[in-house]
């Protein structure tokens, strides 16, 4: 299997979280679109740990360098090699993990896989991996937003806190990044209490595409929901996803969650934006669910490598939810899986629709 | 994009529902494996319509004929083609269907992709098309078979009937497919009032891997929850999916979720199977939200090709409930996708685990 | 690895020599193209054995079916399947090759490479793979002609004779398909001397594409000359390629072989029509050396696959010189090729240019 | 189209000559295999122009720097990303050129393609392109090494001379890489007097790999011939390639052609190792025409970007015969391309063979 997301638009992450770097290849882009290095490490800033109370302690400036494929503040056509330097390598944390796998860790799947074992940290399973994503992502935003298309995203519930408003503007100024400024608070106090418990709690985020047109995405394997559904899967952490009615929409019947269409406008959106594998001119709306983060300070029972097991704390700074730095992370990989999509529509049709 | 599941183990389907014949193209199946046509039929005979008094009444033989790929009862390792011909295609069903686009349905996405209409029914979005994917896991899941992994499915909620049992035993022995067999009369009451209501009920179907070792999938694009999110939303009227304890464990805290591992054992499976993306040797544990059918008979609100709306009922014979006949394609899918991890794993270490 | 070429126009060939069928499936050809079942099958009566003296006299009528893709006499846009029974499978006169592995064909290979023997004819690696490639290619040149692109081919040299003009109006005029109508008497004298020989002999095939505007193809790996030689050598029998000035430029210096280019015109083409792996606007020149067919009736020394050696005679009716049959073949995979460039820069362009 | 390499074992480069690096991404090397970065290094300063006085004079260091993928000197199975940083970008060099198309070159066709233009030298299309094509090479050989496989090259045609001898031991031991010492001089002398003259010429390198076992490749469209041929004329100034017999063998009969076989030698080699497409235990020989390159010192006319011609000498250090420098990534191609072969057969089998 491979590294890569998209066959038109591929975005290839690379990178250890404990090794030299960690950084992305995006091949693919069109050529001629304006590169803005700020507005990339903006949204590298966004993933970056640190960034309030709630997230982990830990400091990583994340400066990105763009290697390849931009001259003259243009895209080039050729790919885009974007690097992270790492400098924050508390391996020594992780000495006492050598000998165990973690629980609700990849450890020992990884190792399973592999046969070697790099004990440093996550390494590929790491959350680090992401930086490559927000890069790639910020590209991707910037190409969308050319044809008039606008990626959002934020926590919509936290534990069992749930966001009512969708009032996208508030996700910037609350930690939680959430679009519902009194669910917020709640949230935000949930998150600590989890935090001085040394443990972690889950919740879901919600990303909204808006403005693209009917007919991206494919009818059969590469409906729009299904790339979709690879690409927020593909996140750490996800263990489930739905699109506009998902899992709700299975106790109602199909005269509710027919949305009804009059040629411009839909009274519902029930599809989520996507009928039958095919963008619908509707909000695209995806939902995530992101696991309780499995890095807890608590101890935890752990499996032995040489066999057995044993009582360990993990050292280091975890997020007690992370939600909030997963937030653009999904925009990222949205705006990646429709970016996709919109190059080959151009394809199909040989012009922009 | 495609019509292509996979990279290894590569299923592309063909056909349109009321073209002259569905099927699909099998590559890269291993040599030497033992094909049986019946038991590719017996997996099209489980999905086939009109199997009982809750699935849709149209008939369709459905029966297979492998063109390719087989000799002697084995597999050759080269393409396997295998075409169904339709034969039960009342297109004039869908006569005032030429001008309107039927809500819920693709009509409206897949004209402005495509620029051009096949209103003889639901061309390749229709269910139609899952004859191939049926077909093409039928050789996955023999596959599979060799190296010890089984493949189980059913219903597990139909409307707001939840089973609480997983006794694979009972799917075949009702017409849900629903391994409680008393959540099955219960849900079967619901559907055959769906259907005197000329309505249609959502629910969701599960399905079980047993026996994947661990190593399976890849740590970040290719994540195994990725490539079966894909696979699974893939399908016709799915509108979510989740591995493990999903959706319900956002509401959890890391304690509680994280499996404890004792080397041999897990104690719970939260992960679903899957932790980093890698198979980690539990049960994978997928769920999938299966939207109430579109295609109902009730009359609806529809958009008229040349603009403005009119009310239509949609004549012809529809599944009140397509949970049943989702299982087999779900089962399918499933296989589809492991079979592609596996010979990924092959790849990799150059030897079966 | 696949049976698959190219990727947005993505073509799959499936079928065994013996086999119920062969045929090809073609995924991504844009909707609304005219699809003329005619002018497909009159590609496939080109590539047909038993056209004329000096081919193979076999008989195969090799009708085609086109089972999905198109409605009306337009593309949808669909996955296109079309089928081809076999008909005249004599395979006893495979029967006393059981035990043997032909020398220059690909039994050993074949057997070392899936474990599993399907004697009774080339299986895969017989020439009747390549009818799901002319049918595949009468789509691809029809495509290619509403944006231009006309494709021709011909017969270039037989042994030592060599065709000095180009006047491909000749090329349908004489069973060598050469275009040359003096060189084509001499190329037809020598086939039919090396028929009573019951030898074979090999020759070059020319392919050139007109029309083709600059800027397909890519400066790297997918190189427009790296994707054609992949097309021209995966064609049975095939062992070189060269583009415009080829091998024989390689004596020459850089003063004579760079194109001198006015803006309009180019003074010469020793760059075949591609310059840094793109398309420059001048004429696509592909030419193809094919091997004397390894099927030929002289008695030969053969491995056993028990071990040891035998002197056989291959029964059946061989091809002294598959040159004019392979024209169509390289005619169609140049197309396919082309196709797929076509589409990758509409992509990246988002307009026909 | 894009710029990777292989499907299992994925090389894509990226960088622009005059950016601020260049580099590679590999993706899909086993883990566990010993990596050394020296034999890397050793690689590049193979390809590293100012080796000699018959190579350009540009100094460039080409320190490869390792980022990913690799711990304690052992491939982890995650990306390698290589990085090598640009030094003796002497962009002024290319100012007059600014406003002209260079005959031979790739401007044109890559400002058709791409619409904006980086006149800074050639862009991707520079041989600098390569440098990470042979960093990977270095991995891909040492990958195939532990299976036993082992590749040569060198240069066996300068302009008209021709190498009569294939001793691989003096390819290290003459400037021009050529593996008969006799004819390496005379080449060296063409060499010069073309330099001298401010031209350059072409020739021809071979390319073998010995120990590859029986099995790797396909019978049809990903035949080993196809997937090699790409991967040669994917390298800059490539014009043909030929395997085994090529061109040659198309004007001898079938009968002196069909390698003779005994069940553990092959009597001649007229296959190249590729029976069909798979390899069939001989030695694989590949041969690659290699243009005269476009890059002289003497006046040539060029096409103005605005309308009309003009007379214009390149500046700069130009290579007089490329031939020695193309060797180590004509190597480094065939082990990429042949350790995807290698993977994609483990897949298939489930084992080393």
């Amino acid at each position: 299997m491979s590294s890569t997301f998209g066959r038109l638009f591929r975005v290839t992450t690379f990178g250890e979280s404990h090794g030299p770097a960690v950084g992305v290849l995006v091949d693919g882009l069109p050529p001629g679109l304006a590169v803005d290095p700020e507005a990339i490490q903006h949204e590298l800033d966004r993933r970056r740990p640190g960034q309030s109370a709630i997230t982990t302690q830990r400091k990583e400036a994340d400066q990105v360098e763009v290697l390849s494929g931009v001259y003259d503040g243009k895209s080039l056509g050729s790919p885009i090699a974007m690097l992270v330097r790492n400098s924050d390598m508390r391996s020594k944390d992780y000495d006492t993990l050598k000998e165990v796998f973690r629980p609700g860790h990849a450890d020992y799947a990884t190792f399973a896989k592999y046969g070697v074992r790099d004990h440093r940290g996550g390494g590929r399973s790491s959350g680090r991996e992401t930086v490559g994503r927000v890069a790639a992502g910020a590209l991707a935003k910037a190409a969308l937003g050319t044809v008039g298309v606008q990626i959002l995203g934020g926590t919509v519930r936290v534990g069992d806190v749930e966001a009512h408003e969708r009032d996208w503007a508030q996700v910037e100024l609350n930690p939680v990044r959430c679009p519902d400024a009194a669910a917020a608070q709640l949230m935000q106090a949930l998150i600590e209490r989890t935090r001085d418990e040394k443990d972690s709690v889950g919740g879901v985020i919600e990303l909204v595409a808006r403005g693209v047109p009917p007919g991206w995405g494919d009818p059969t394997m590469d409906k729009l929901d299904a790339t979709l559904a690879a690409a927020m899967m593909s996140i750490p952490a996800t263990k489930g996803v739905e699109i506009g009615g998902g899992f709700g929409m299975t106790a109602l019947k199909g005269s509710q969650t027919n949305d009804v269409f009059d040629g411009e406008r839909y009274a519902t959106n029930f599809a989520g934006g996507v009928s039958g594998g095919i963008s619908n001119g509707n909000e695209i709306v995806v939902r995530v669910a992101v696991r309780p983060a499995t890095s807890i300070g608590k101890p935890q029972v752990m499996a032995k490598q040489e066999g057995g097991t044993e009582t360990v704390a993990i050292e280091g700074r975890h997020d007690p939810c992370i939600c909030p730095r997963v937030v653009p992370v999904g925009e990222a990989m949205l705006a990646i899986a429709l970016t996709d999509a919109w190059l080959h529509q151009r394809a199909l049709r040989g012009r922009d629709q």
